[in-house]
């Protein structure tokens, strides 16, 4: 894949600007091919869109001086925090700067008795709660990567335990917001709920940074449970597998996560991390409450899944054994890509209606086993939400058009079940023609709101739909 | 209270308007005095502010038409619900036409197998409830009043059960929209989550009816429990009324509703509604579950309580029982109302972080113990709010005046604790300066969005702020 210097529209920083940069921000301010290249470059297909610097922001001072910097020289900011998103949405397609957060990374307060924190958006995910530990609390959205919260937030990101902790539109309290014109904003006070007029706490998170860079978050957290169980099973059947999860939440089981990976994945996962699970449409379960709570909910599932054509439970109570498995299916996806030695990865991410999931999967299934390009499914079955992970030969366009197509008519089918395009990794670059298939002349009115904010197109531009 | 009829910046409908909206309308328009002025009143102490008509819209097309119409002439409209909310959020301070949702009441879809439905929003969440329960499903958001589905989603309600559902921000999982152009727009599509574009969903809920009209919305259900037990326990200090909370949420207990009233508000609800509880601070509670479930959480729970000065738990397993016990607790804004013959209520309704509310609630009550006018304290212990129901004589200004001195001493001790001025009643009329007070220039970010939605000021002007 090679770097996309010439994008329509790319907007070169006027003359003196890196020079200016420079003297206010130091070492701080990075120009090496390789950094940039970094910064614009992502986990997924896309090329890489490089910026023309990446700043270091270490404070909120930071991020207002830049902002108020590049706006007198409208030269755009793309907000970045680990590089872990999968659609392109820290790319830099105008060029500009790459603000890189990682560096905001103090946890600012942990409020035990009210289930919150307030962190900088640089904080990662796996620290954070490793910081939370001994005081019994843990922060739940999990996407696999260890990404940053900021970007977690931007991303409107979810993962393994969004069927019982929700995702970040859940997880936010409340942010700290610099606007397009370098003012600082905080959309909510620390109450757990609140009428006090328009909802800009969720309206920031998703808007991958389109809208203002967020420098402040409040997140809710959970009391770490006094039980925590994992299984496996595998199933004869997908469908068998994707009842057993409607029936459980139908008879009110609190499915802490439940993950769904079909044949090849599982033989991928085996593969990568050197496991011997049977190579079947398989369910990762973990249960959350009192010891007495989950052996109950377990017995429950058990049975449902043993009526569904279920095998047994392969169990792990202990941390260990429990981290082990989750860490197989945290890899999956990067198991799946390397299927193929040397492949790049492209996941797909629709979200459909739980009453049309294996009939969802199912089509898709079929649609795959055309293709000349290895494909697994995985996915957080107890939201509707599946992916589809293809291991691309970097070097054979051919493959990149006929996974093209393939996205395509996964899209179309979940639309037309009524779901999204996208159940967790956002629109980016890659979703913008389906975002207005899904929602129509809905987007003219994101389109206002991005203008009032930012008229300048200032902040990230080209992401979510083009001006 | 009387009429006010010249409010400043009162808009007069145009000659030929009333005329024009009777040959489109017929008689689903209203103009008689008895019917404006009810739609310009509400249950609270806001004097009338009245429209000059009330439109019944049938359909999505009546929306339709009447906001072109209206646009075209200029002339406000304000959506109308059930006339339950509290601070003025229905009232038509310019005039203008009131429009009233009440007849927009089908249920258009119950997808059971998907945990959703698809109302109108003139549906009332107790038909709604009527008619899920043989499909063994409920919608959980209890504000109290039998509001209409519009009128939660427009001012962000909750009420009792938030502890464990959340609130209307939770459970709207799309909108359909008329835009003050009158375009008809979709937030979401149907599935449990999406990361597709800005949050519109979450910027009409709560949006009070001053970015569009609600046309069709989709809510998120959840399953019968298996088991619901409910309690009260009296206890000795109002802080250990709260301490057993926070302890039981600790200890991850679900709580399904869990309500603090005070001695006085006890006294009102036994005398309103014939009961003999001990008047004291008291903790009304339910729990779902399986049976096994909730006696666990019962044992906690009990176990806690006895530890932090709680009295024995007054049991009703049966649903006869436990509508008789929930039914008390929503009369109590009316039972305290009529601790005084002839008055009208005013309601405070501010929310602070969980290890504040005993401070909060227990200063207030100093604050109140000097009073003149009688005030209760009941509250969502769970989420941290609470409300002081006053008893006003409605012909005595200085009543008001004093009860105006007091809720302004509990917003500023709210906001002093990081809490918000309305956890659930919305800004309407009555809160403009306070959302201000707590959310500073973070205000100016919502006028942007409404003058990019709405920049004739068509929807609901001079509601959540002026322009």
């Amino acid at each position: 894949m090679t770097e996309v210097t010439s994008f329509e529209g790319r907007r070169p920083p006027p003359d003196g600007f890196l020079s200016g940069l420079e003297e206010r921000f130091g070492d701080q301010l990075q120009t090496g091919q390789a950094i940039r290249e970094q910064h614009g470059s992502s986990e997924s297909h896309f090329v890489k869109m490089v910026p023309d610097a990446v700043v270091f922001a270490q404070d909120k001072q930071d991020v207002i001086d830049l902002v108020r910097f590049c706006a007198a020289a409208n030269v755009p900011i793309v907000p970045f925090g680990a590089g872990t998103s999968i659609e392109g949405n820290a790319a830099a397609p105008f060029g500009g700067v790459s603000l890189d957060m990682s560096r905001m990374n103090r946890i600012i307060a942990v409020n035990a008795a009210d289930f919150d924190c307030v962190v900088q958006p640089g904080v990662r995910r796996e620290e954070l709660n490793q910081h939370l530990r001994d005081q019994g609390l843990f922060f739940p959205i999990d996407p696999g990567a260890n990404a940053t919260i900021g970007g977690m937030a931007s991303t409107r990101a979810s993962g393994t335990n969004a069927v019982r902790y929700g995702t970040m539109k859940d997880a936010v309290l409340g942010l700290e917001v610099v606007t397009p014109q370098g003012e600082v904003i905080r959309t909510a006070r620390r109450a757990r709920k609140s009428a006090a007029g328009y909802d800009l706490t969720r309206l920031y998170v998703g808007s991958e940074g389109t809208l203002g860079i967020i420098t402040e978050i409040n997140l809710r957290l959970h009391a770490i449970p006094e039980a925590i169980s994992s299984a496996v099973c595998s199933f004869a059947t997908l469908e068998g597998a994707v009842e057993t999860v409607v029936q459980s939440i139908y008879c009110s089981v609190p499915l802490a996560r439940v993950e769904i990976l079909d044949a090849l994945q599982m033989r991928a996962v085996n593969r990568w991390s050197k496991l011997d699970y049977p190579e079947a449409p398989t369910l990762f379960f973990e249960f959350h409450g009192t010891r007495a709570h989950v052996a109950e909910q377990v017995a429950t599932v058990e049975a449902l899944a043993s009526a569904n054509g279920g095998g047994d439970f392969a169990w792990s109570d202990k941390p260990e054994e429990r981290s082990r498995l989750w860490r197989a299916r945290h890899e999956a996806y990067y198991a799946a890509i390397n299927l193929r030695q040397g492949a790049v990865g492209w996941a797909t991410d629709v979200c459909v209606p739980m009453s049309r999931l294996a009939e969802c999967i199912l089509e898709t299934q079929k649609d795959l086993s055309q293709a000349s390009v290895p494909a697994t499914i995985l996915g957080h079955v107890g939201d509707g939400n599946f992916h589809v992970v293809f291991s691309l030969d970097p070097d054979a366009p051919d493959e990149l058009v006929e996974v093209e197509a393939i996205n395509r008519r996964l899209v179309e089918r979940a639309l037309a079940m009524d779901g999204t395009c996208t159940g967790e990794h956002g629109i980016g670059l890659g979703k913008q023609d389906w975002l207005v298939a899904e929602l129509g002349n809905a987007v003219e009115q994101m389109r206002l709101i991005k203008r009032a904010f930012d008229p300048q197109n200032l902040l990230n531009p080209g992401k979510i739909f083009t001006l």
